[in-house]
């Protein structure tokens, strides 16, 4: 049965996903790249993103791993997909990944703003969805056909999957630095608790504190 | 020079110092003690708070025992004092720590309802303090007389010396547990960053992951 997962999303001490003012420069945000300081080196992070061999073992690894086991689809938001707001200036904006982004499966796009689907080198689609995150998830489970799919991010799209209760398991990475301002992905109000979800795994590497959040049913 | 620390101050991952409903038979609220799961077997608590030889070592110890050192006085809130609320009916209670607490030195309660102060064994002395946050770190100054001033706790206390800017450092250990609700140590709107707040420290055992806060001056 397809799962729907959030893995690797990374969040400051002060819970921020990203940091404020993105921009073409600061694609995290400003201070964002230190949100993901344990990821990086790892094996499963060269390999995807540089396409390099090499690269960290250990916990960090483990969890940067097991986030692309199994996945058939994903979703993310816009402001993960790019630098563009608004409408669509013209359509050369392709993704922060090159030619062969790190997905290879079918991957929608959350927007405001229509625009045609984009196949990539090494099997990603870019598929728009004007929709909202009902009819984004539905194209997903049909195009992961019983494989998980994966929330990627970012703190605005996870968030709207969190308050509709579609999501069954996330993997927070917390790294030990504060933000202050930018992209919060749980806010006070948020009681994970009475949603159902418990922490079941727990493990921290030097740059990062691991958990996983699963909802009981 | 006097520093005004926090040390093993336990959150849950959703970031609460205490689980709702406290009361004399759950002193840390529903679902408060798995805060504390690494901090109760260390041999600084065994030690401090059952007077027993033995106990863990490790990070939890390392953390643990970092709290008590160099201190000269304490303040906490008058939830972490007791169960009672609003004014005294009686002075029969003395503290959750039996005869002899684990402080050893003055430690100054804030409260609205006055009452002598109350000597122990082994050197504690309890002030209740009326006058609010600043008389009662002006008092802990003296009687700390060079050393550092630790407050204690809860949330609601710490809160308060954050907001007028009079805590120097911060040990928080983050406990992998969603307690839901409860007294929360910071809010949405706690920039620590802003007030000048770095992550200088970050270890984890598999119970919690620490996390030291330091103010740049
Ligand atoms: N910490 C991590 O591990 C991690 C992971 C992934 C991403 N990130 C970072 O997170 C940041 C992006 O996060 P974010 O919270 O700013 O935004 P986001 O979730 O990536 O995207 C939000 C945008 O997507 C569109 N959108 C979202 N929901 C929609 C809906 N229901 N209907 C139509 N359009 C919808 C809207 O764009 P339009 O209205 O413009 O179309 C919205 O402004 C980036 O800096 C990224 O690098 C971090
Ligand atoms: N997570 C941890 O590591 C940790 C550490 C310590 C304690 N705790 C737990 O935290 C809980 C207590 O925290 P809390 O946030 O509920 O309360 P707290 O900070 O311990 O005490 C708050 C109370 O102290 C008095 N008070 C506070 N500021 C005052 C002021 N400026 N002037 C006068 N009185 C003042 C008031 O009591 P009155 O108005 O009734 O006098 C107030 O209701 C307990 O469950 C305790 O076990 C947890």
């Amino acid at each position: 049965m397809t799962r729907v997962r959030v893995e690797s999303f990374s969040i400051s001490l002060d819970g921020y996903g990203a940091g404020p003012q993105q921009s073409l420069e600061q694609p995290l945000g400003m201070g964002g790249p230190a949100l993901h300081e344990w990821a990086l080196p790892t094996r499963t992070f060269q390999k995807a993103v540089f396409g390099k061999e090499g690269g960290s073992t250990g916990i960090d690894e483990d969890f940067a791993a097991r986030g692309f086991r199994n996945i058939g689809a994903w979703i993310m938001g816009r402001n993960m997909f790019g630098p563009v707001r608004g409408p669509w200036p013209d359509l050369d904006w392709t993704g922060w990944w090159g030619e062969e982004p790190p997905y290879h499966v079918n991957v929608f796009v959350l927007t405001h703003h229509a625009r045609p689907p984009l196949a990539m080198k090494g099997g990603t689609v870019f598929h728009f969805v004007t929709g909202g995150i009902h009819e984004a998830l539905a194209r997903a489970r049909e195009a992961a056909a019983g494989r998980d799919i994966r929330i990627g991010g970012g703190a605005s799209t996870i968030r709207q999957y969190l308050d509709a209760g579609l999501i069954d398991e996330l993997h927070i990475a917390i790294a030990p630095v504060l933000l202050g301002s930018g992209e919060r992905l749980f806010d006070n109000t948020a009681d994970l608790r009475a949603r159902g979800y418990q922490c079941v795994q727990f493990a921290a590497s030097d740059k990062a504190a691991h958990v996983v959040l699963q909802r009981q049913r």
